[in-house]
């Protein structure tokens, strides 16, 4: 006997459900209901975007809930609408992701639909990237790197005043001065960006402190790109560390450990290799050149975040390059962001991403790795 | 007996959960916990992000998952976020919101935390906005203005060339021309948007049609502009209709319609008042004028959707106005947007955003409405 096709059941919006993007193309503004039952599947939409999302969703069948028959009772509700297509599809069971609402889940359990919860990933592995996702990855990390050699440019042309505040002429350049150029560039490449960290000096220990005030010279800035396109909703993800002018003796040793773990990293990175292993090689590389880990009060210094993440319709998402990490896979996109972090000299962290193939890796955008600028 | 204070649950960053932003002020980037019992409450968030959502938390505890104690199969899981801070609320059932993670939900009633769904707008009712609020809203809804007088601005200065094309010197003014222009006026008022309408002609009978291609002389063009402040994360909502030359008598008429639709909507708006009747007094008046609403194939024609609907944090929330609105407080921000939509004379929408307050409304920015222009 043939076993019948698993149905699973996806809604959201394309910020909260990436997997209805995933599979028919859609960015819903409005929360859109996905149903699919091996091949066959039908996508629910507002009457008003029924035109639009037909455009993308190829052979899945796109309707409103007016298109459906629902019972009354769910009718002004999402839940009618799985319901519906549920029944029209003719499965009894489905499958949902973790995150499904659970007053959807309720709902098609009292109308007799029984509900598996299950992760998302076992339903759908968004991790391993089609050749057409890499090209708009790599579309978006070369917006990246167009933003960073803005950035750099701008600390470049900078001198230091008096009190080694970093000035153009007669504006001092402060973090937000030089996000907002990278941001300008971004949009002008087709990318928005929500947190762009230019962060100098102490304020760059705290690896996501976005930055703010003046920037100084002789000491290291670190700059954290990561945009998404507004086409088609990827994201990039780059980080350069730089002094303007000429950085201070354990500053540079800092910086040459974080080269050194980086490049030790992505020599482990190949499909089938597992990722904590990745993890572990730039770790290794600083408790040899002496630098450690721990922690001070509440705060951690050292290397103090995980090596990289995924990188896809999501900034972070699956694999994890960290101590947890799993085997990678050919076609993942990750990064590799060894970081460290200390009061005394500030933050350093060099980012790539890289997609991951059956003999090693490739950058998806080439950016210079320099300190002193 | 005191009646033991309510315990919430709420999952998810920035854009699948905007109630954590809302009571805590912290846009997640990757997935927050936060679990209120009464005014009590604990933010659950990563290591990194610590400090950052210390900033907007006000009197909530801010805590990465290494500060609490959780049972050990939860530890790698939301899940175990979530147990850890109602045990240390001392709470033993909790309210989740409909949109819940059904995963997250199950796992608590297996650890005996019982779990009651509810609407989200019973837990929280962002729909009443605090002063704040409505002048964040304000602030972008002014960005959408200088946006549209950009975009009517470019119109106005082009040419029709022979085939009647919109022209600008040897430019053709197409719908992404004109899009980019709106776009990148936005972004410099700190907003991102994401499909801003500008339609002409056929396009704009399909009301979410974004819009694409040369537009022409004497015909309707529909301007949309949603903009999202990168700041504070608020929306605004604006449209406009123009015609660049000269608008043929019937689209006059129809014209004179939304206006007419749009005054009388907003004649009945005020605190108190059902939404659905506002929906009601436009669709009365396009009746009274002779404009028909109705399904011709699978396609409906003339007033095709509802009036209006709340901005927030979200672009589309509550209340709904339409013909299952609800009472009007004072404080909500709700659009009013009649539009009349026929394939023989193209698209007409007017759309203001304003706060409705006890004795009637007010505009959140001023924007002329002209038809030719």
């Amino acid at each position: 006997m043939k076993k019948a096709a698993k149905t699973t059941v996806w809604v959201g919006d394309a910020h909260s459900c990436l997997e209805i993007r995933y599979l028919t193309g859609y960015a819903a503004v409005d929360p859109a209901m996905l149903v699919m039952r091996g091949r066959r599947g039908i996508l629910v939409v507002s009457r008003l975007d029924v035109v639009r999302a037909r455009k993308t969703a190829g052979s899945i069948r796109v309707c409103s809930p007016e298109d459906l028959k629902m019972p009354a009772r769910y009718k002004k509700r999402l839940s009618g609408r799985a319901i519906a297509a549920i029944q029209e599809l003719g499965a009894r069971r489905v499958s949902v992701p973790e995150g499904f609402p659970v007053g959807i889940a309720q709902d098609l359990e009292k109308s007799g639909i029984g509900v598996s919860v299950v992760a998302a990933d076992t339903l759908v592995d968004r991790s391993v990237k089609t050749p057409g996702e890499i090209r708009k990855i790599a579309e978006v990390q070369r917006a990246a790197v167009a933003g960073m050699l803005a950035a750099i440019g701008m600390l470049r042309r900078s001198r230091p005043d008096a009190k080694g505040h970093l000035r153009l002429g007669r504006t001092t350049v402060a973090s937000e001065l030089v996000r907002h150029e990278i941001e300008k560039v971004l949009f002008e490449h087709g990318c928005d960006t929500t947190e762009t960290i230019v962060a100098g000096g102490r304020q760059a220990v705290d690896p996501h402190e976005p930055g703010h005030g003046p920037l100084h010279a002789n000491e290291a800035i670190v700059i954290d790109i990561f945009p998404q396109s507004r086409k088609h909703g990827y994201w990039g993800d780059l980080t350069r560390t730089v002094v303007r002018g000429t950085a201070p003796a354990p500053l540079r040793e800092q910086y040459r450990a974080v080269m050194a773990a980086h490049s030790a990293a992505l020599r482990r990175v190949k499909a089938g290799i597992s990722a904590a292993s990745v993890h572990r090689a730039a770790a290794d590389e600083f408790v040899r050149r002496g630098f450690e880990t721990k922690k001070i009060g509440d705060r951690y210094v050292g290397f103090r975040h995980g090596l990289g993440h995924g990188v896809g319709l999501r900034v972070h998402e699956a694999p994890s390059v960290t101590l947890s990490g799993k085997r990678l896979k050919k076609g993942n996109v990750i990064t590799i962001e060894p970081g460290l972090y200390y009061p005394a000299t500030g933050g350093v962290r060099i980012e790539d991403t890289v997609v991951v193939t059956a003999t090693g890796w490739r950058y998806l955008a080439s950016c210079a790795k320099k300190l002193e600028v």
